[in-house]
């Protein structure tokens, strides 16, 4: 089959390589009809996570079940389905607990993490090609509406959607809440839409590029431009000085300030200053403990400096990491079919396999307007 | 009346001062039966918090009510009562959300946070005196059983029982968890406690002082000895590797190592290391945003660089801040009645008022066996 | 001041009675600007619930302050307020724990319940009269935008809006949930407001009256109208069987069939039908313990013979009672400040105090398009 | 190998049956070492629930694995495991819910709830039997340490130890709350302990068998012996007449007075009596849609007539249904092991399959000490 393979930093070519096929009576195979490129596969593709060469990209994937293992019978061929990026046993002590972002057996390596093609998360290849093998599929593949309708809403469930969703879950936005989101990404817009679903009163989502803000006003949000605007200031005086109920950190530790600089701290700062006493702060944006490209001698080793004293000071509550897809992707595939969300209105760019270089490039690049790049493998 | 006065660092007087009277229709007079001394109060003690020359100290109080202004009609004269360490107004959006520790009208600096005889908390005297003004009295105060029966008990409710106990709830701590606490200092003896009511299967307290490690095993916790044996392995090796469910924070930013030596940044690295992938750190300890004082100079500035990537890495949860006692004190007051609770355990020293210079100089020094100091101004 | 008085079943008047004024410290006396006629005024006004001859009444109330105790400071005359149902003491074992709808102090009876002109809910007159006094004021009042804009969807923070939100509560409604509200009369429309604004992915509301269930759709919900469809089976159709995630009860003892007879069981069989096994119930229409003009022997004594069986069988979680205003109306408030609430939509009519025998009348007959009556005592 | 078989009202057989063996990838098969006896087995056995002739008993099981399916890893042949008695197939919207007890796709009737040997539950043999197949292993399986140690406390992991936890959880119970359960049998029992554990301050049991009072003494519960003294006024007493925090029901559908008259709703009634106004109540007594042996009409039809006006009146909580062992069994575990809980402290008889008849016969006459059995087909 073809698929996106890497080859190193900067590197990607669109490659013949060996079809997947049932390797243990729990997998399935589908036919991937989309595969999203993501913001975190640009860490491998700069350099700035270690990836072996020849793994195939892509852990946002959705198509439809083409082969089934022995004991799956939960789902059939035929099926129209969303893989979740995590990949989960079902049965470890984090997958009973719903964290199948942490399953303790997937991952040979023994890191309570797994996923498909991606650094760390163990062998399991992208879904940026013709196929893909999923583990546990009855336990890890959620069933969508048959035929092709919502397949750009449907495709952000197995990673942004329920990712951006967690982040408002980290959070504790409640009907009512002033939420402040920092960052206008992908996740960072799934994240403010998420925040007016569950009845936020006022999303704020902050950003210096125009194009991602210009989205964020789409899902209602109010966006501030930190090149142009304090968002501090702005939010207190929106809250009458109380500032925000809840922040979500959408960035990581790639924060740059107005002048492309790299600041790990910059973020988890702004947000500690805008988030009211007894609020709290849910941070997907990725940290991680060892960064050795980091811009600061502590930030190589995780150890992000910011104002920690204020978040005990000011009582804050702070929730961390991936996003258990399975635990919101369902409710969230409820919301697409009653059309109550659109998360497919951040789509840029529809590509088939064949310009996945390009797309790595101009996504990379940040190139305005290359917001969300989805890739077609095969049509549903 | 005779009250414990701050003269200035390490200078501390018991002296004549002007009786507190009802100032405000909302006001009580308590007599105070028991004052403690509290590990915070060494803070302005050893000149590490700003505090007036002459302030009566003291925000761990109980005693008799003995007046009462024109708007308070649940409590009355001769209730038994234990005060909060909280100022709180009872009526303002934190204090409605439960937030007593972050009233937003108690303080008359405008600082969300309002107590008794402490730096940054307001005008209000402490407890370490005859007699008490308890502001918003029929909102703060809670009655007791008459008579002093449970005296020693009763009183950690105003502060360091119901902080432990905070600890164990920002912890989310389950029956069946595996708790590790950090500090055996009377708040985490009281978190210890708290997390053994709670159903925990077990909890590590680690601490390098072997006379508070024997109060740990009191309340039926497992000692760790830090100066002798490493936290972490000693916790993973009983947890299959996997780590504690729940880590407390019960040291704050004056942290030492066996040596002696401060590490602001050292409790919370060792809780995310003993803390396992999915679980939840409650910090009760103290970190401030400002502290001149402190060890490196990210600290000074209430920059603690600890290990953040991993928390991110392991998806844990922190929760921070000081304790609304009124959240807990009511149901701890109860346990205690029923038999079930004996925070009592730890007092150590129970003296006149007149002595308190002495016992803020051994308690200072951590004389060994200074555990818990406990002034007595006036019999019940 | 002129005020609607209680004559009677059947028997309203405007008259001149004594003005209130401040009695105690705490108290706050409002001048009314919006008194709204609740359905469960009728149950007096009918004669299934004992009053006395002579109180005022209305209990969905709004105004400006007027005079304020001297125990009052957080609310300054001048303030326009929200007026809560609920009469709370605000610092009862019940009111500390959020349930204001339950306190301990406030009504001399001793039943843990009081209101302002209601039956049983103690000696506190209405507020369908020029001026209003309330007890424990600063507690009680929710602060306004001053003017008079939003002033027909504020009147709703009194009661409606709350305990239609509190079905939603109680219910467990989650983003993504499918809901099912039996009564589209004011409270059954803003629960399904609530519901949607939660995140519901689809709320059906039942009900037989044609306006009403137009008016349901005004806030996007699914109307069923119970005279010409089974509504379970509309709504297991519409959820492949498995029923809806939460039911809501909105109709209360009263329930009517089709033909008009009396069923106090028939809306909780039917909720038990259409919820889903693991659904959750919240029941906001009212059931008394005592009901001597019920339509079968059991519920005169508060004995509903539903079928209780299949509640256990289906795992069926149920929450009831009245609504504790204030846990909601803050962050109500911030919605329709936000433009995300407009629960004003339900108002037909807008009348003088003077008109209120009329008012009375008409919605007691329900005649068509009578859905919420405001009385409007003064102006802003 | 040997088995408890059914073989119609009040007739038992220890009886040659046919070896069960792994059917589908997913299933194991496990000797058993000790399977209980269960008071919901009496329903059946006295004709009072409809099961085939010729079906094997038993859904209390726990044993050693002997033979596993393809599909099943985590789970070894030579683990010491608990059964909980919910087949589940860990991939329904109900299993990923947490509702183990309320799979969908268990039970080929359709009925979301699955069992073994038991009325309704499905074609699944129960394990009072030599060998025992387990569907959907890997996924219902809870590890045990291995040996034989804590055998009689392990073996209440499969039903009665969770379902008395669930019975807290259902109504709520915190620190410091007091706690009425009604019914002294092994599963009221069980909620005591579980209650205690969870740090109740005080937990009432109400029965009318001595013998089963003192074993909820031995739990440190205060026993209250219905037939000799009111359990609503000791209740209301002990709280200062507001009544329990919460309340549990561990009877069900055939209580009976102290006359040994059968009443369905009195246990119900009695609970809404000694439950707080905001109380909680968890129903894990079985109430039945359908019991052609009820006494009254009501009751037939599952229409159960209690005082549900002052549930509404009380703004009482209610949770109802069977235990989903799992979301509970593995903590419960840790707390056996750690020394905290001890459930086998209930056991009064150990036999041998083979006395199985007379056993049943014992029990269901409630002979004095005949609290719980369990059968020992093999050893460990």
């Amino acid at each position: 089959m073809k698929a996106v393979v890497y080859r190193g930093p900067f590197e990607i070519a669109t490659e013949e390589v060996e079809d997947p096929r049932i390797e243990k009576p729990s997998d399935a195979v589908i036919k991937v009809t989309t595969a999203n490129i993501c913001g975190s596969d640009l860490h491998p593709y700069e350099g700035r996570a270690p990836l072996d060469a020849g793994m195939v990209l892509g852990h946002e994937n959705m198509g439809v079940v083409v082969e089934v293992g022995a004991a799956v019978e939960r789902v059939k061929v035929g099926d129209r389905v969303s893989v979740p990026f995590n990949i989960a046993c079902g049965t470890c002590r984090n997958c009973d607990a719903g964290w199948t972002n942490a399953c303790l057996r997937a991952n040979p390596s023994g890191k309570p993490t797994a996923g498909y093609g991606y650094p760390m998360m163990g062998p399991y290849r992208g879904g940026q090609a013709e196929y893909l093998r999923v583990p546990w599929a009855e336990f890890n593949l959620l069933k969508l509406p048959p035929g092709t309708e919502y397949e750009n809403d449907f495709t952000m469930l197995s990673d942004i959607f329920p990712t951006g969703y967690h982040g408002t879950e980290l959070a504790g936005v409640r009907p009512g809440d002033t939420v402040a989101v920092y960052g206008a990404g992908p996740v960072g817009l799934m994240a403010a839409h998420s925040a007016m679903l569950r009845g936020a009163a006022q999303v704020f989502v902050v950003d210096k590029e125009a194009d991602r803000l210009a989205l964020a006003e789409k899902f209602e949000a109010s966006p501030i431009n930190f090149a142009q605007t304090d968002p501090t200031e702005a939010i207190l005086e929106a809250t009458g000085g109380l500032g925000a109920d809840c922040g979500i950190e959408a960035v990581g530790y790639q924060a740059h300030d107005a002048a492309g600089h790299e600041h790990p701290e910059m973020v988890l700062d702004k947000l500690v200053e805008a988030v009211r006493s007894t609020g709290r702060i849910g941070v997907v944006g990725v940290y991680n403990p060892e960064d050795p490209g980091a811009a600061t001698e502590g930030a190589k080793k995780g150890r992000i400096g910011f104002d920690y004293g204020s978040v005990f000071d000011k009582n804050i509550a702070m929730g961390h990491g991936q996003c258990p897809v399975k635990r919101y992707n369902r409710h969230l595939r409820d919301l697409i079919v009653a059309g109550r969300a659109r998360p497919g209105a951040i789509v840029s760019h529809e590509l088939p396999l064949e310009e996945a270089a390009r797309a790595y490039d101009q996504f990379d690049k940040r190139i305005d307007g290359w917001t969300k790049v989805l890739l077609h493998p095969a049509a549903a």
